[in-house]
């Protein structure tokens, strides 16, 4: 089998699974949903959540077995290194949205080859919405091919970033982001990271900007951005580095250039305060 | 005809007539939308707003001669009382959503008898969703009863404020709601007034902000909200004009109550500044 050949293979065993993951959580909404209470508030976990990881990482483990799977309530597999063919499993992206409004959650699944992404997949649950794409062929959302994205500035922008990064917090000073807030033709925030990207991706969104978001959060959204065109970097315009937590702007390449830009000003000449990632 | 029975059929029609103009509106993607600008680029008008607004008071004028129409395009009438039956059109809810994501877009009919609330629709065009009720029928989603709000606190409570009111503006002093927008559960933000009411009404989300709103944006979201339970005033606790433009609190009782306390307290003891509604 050819290369290209092979992740069109593994783009359509994906698109089968999501779709019938997506089925699953719709059908959980005539059931009871027994939240959990983790860590904080705002990271709820269902059973869904792992109901629909295990459901995932059984299919991805059968037809798969030497690929790796890093998704987040944990079932996949110690990874240390980018090397081989990784899955960036969330199965469900906006799990507070699905808890308290059932709506606007998503399910994301990115595969990545020795650290380049191959295949993404990010699928707006209630919406009805498959955002995916092969590298290279193309990203779609449902059957419809999405365009490029062609730049734009500031002012004629909808950005995504919560209230947060621009109100008093521990991993930014507020005062950087809060011009470019003022500045943009609206803001908004749906909650769920995946949403955004894919936002990102059909041009629904100019840029996205958080300061904490994990691999399985990005995954496949970072590979749908990439293969419309659009840049993604860390907050401070460094690269993300894949297997860790990353802060993240994303965006068409000329706003994202014109929000780093700002941002490098502030922090550089300024010496405004932004996190560094953890080692 | 009995008095309830009047309102049934306004109830029916409208709702057949925000269906039909729903529908125009997702039959316009097909073609290339002209956007014109106004003063703003927040205030973006497209060619489909007047079309909308003009169908729905063509039908209003033609079936209900005597009521009077307050709309955003201002082809309506000139009301400067709340006496006798008006309605409240705003024929796309988040015209920047429309023109820019094709998605969060809304049409809104509210229809007021003396500066009381009687019938209510919210079509939520691209979800397929109809939020409407009739005053003392209960509020409904598409088929769906919706339940009586329940009181939460904010700690457990998802938030609806554009980043606008805790950022520098000209309204409220930022200090005011940042403490609001960290000690919440978690705030969204959507572009569009009327499906954010429309969701508080469906227990979606549990409060919104808004320091800047006109009768056509909240006309229909009140009367959805009201019949449910919620609570609804300007932004200093005061009673809203139906006529003019307002700030806005609205979300369940307890909530509601607590929100208002907070700002009650940071404007009267602390003496921060609120903007006052125009006489």
């Amino acid at each position: 089998m050819g290369k290209q050949q092979y992740w069109l293979q593994v783009h359509e065993k994906a698109k089968q699974w999501i779709q019938e993951a997506a089925q699953l959580l719709k059908d959980s909404f005539k059931d009871q949903i027994d939240v959990q209470f983790k860590s904080s508030y705002d990271d709820l976990v269902t059973n869904m959540d792992k109901k629909i990881e295990q459901y995932l990482i059984g299919r991805i483990h059968e037809h798969y077995p030497d690929h790796r799977i890093i998704s987040e309530e944990g079932f996949g597999d110690e990874v240390s290194s980018a090397d081989g063919i990784i899955w960036l499993l969330d199965p469900i992206d906006g799990t507070m949205n699905f808890v308290h409004q059932q709506r606007h959650f998503a399910i994301s699944i990115g595969v990545y080859e020795n650290g380049i992404g191959r295949v993404g997949l990010i699928n707006d649950v209630v919406a009805g919405d498959l955002y995916h794409c092969i590298k290279g062929e193309g990203a779609y959302i449902n059957e419809q091919k999405l365009p490029q994205l062609r730049d734009k500035k500031l002012n004629e922008s909808i950005i995504a970033i919560n209230a947060t990064w621009i109100n008093d917090n521990k991993r930014i000073d507020p005062e950087i982001m809060r011009p470019i807030a003022r500045q943009c033709r609206g803001t908004r925030s749906y909650g769920t990271a995946a949403i955004e990207l894919a936002y990102i991706a059909a041009g629904t969104l100019d840029a996205y900007f958080t300061m904490r978001l994990s691999p399985w959060d990005y995954g496949a959204g970072l590979i749908l951005i990439e293969e419309v065109g659009g840049k993604a970097t860390r907050a401070d315009g460094d690269p993300i580095d894949l297997l860790k937590q990353n802060s993240l702007l994303v965006g068409n390449p000329g706003l994202h250039q014109e929000i780093i830009n700002h941002i490098k000003t502030e922090i550089g000449d300024k010496g405004k305060f932004i996190e560094k990632p953890a080692e």
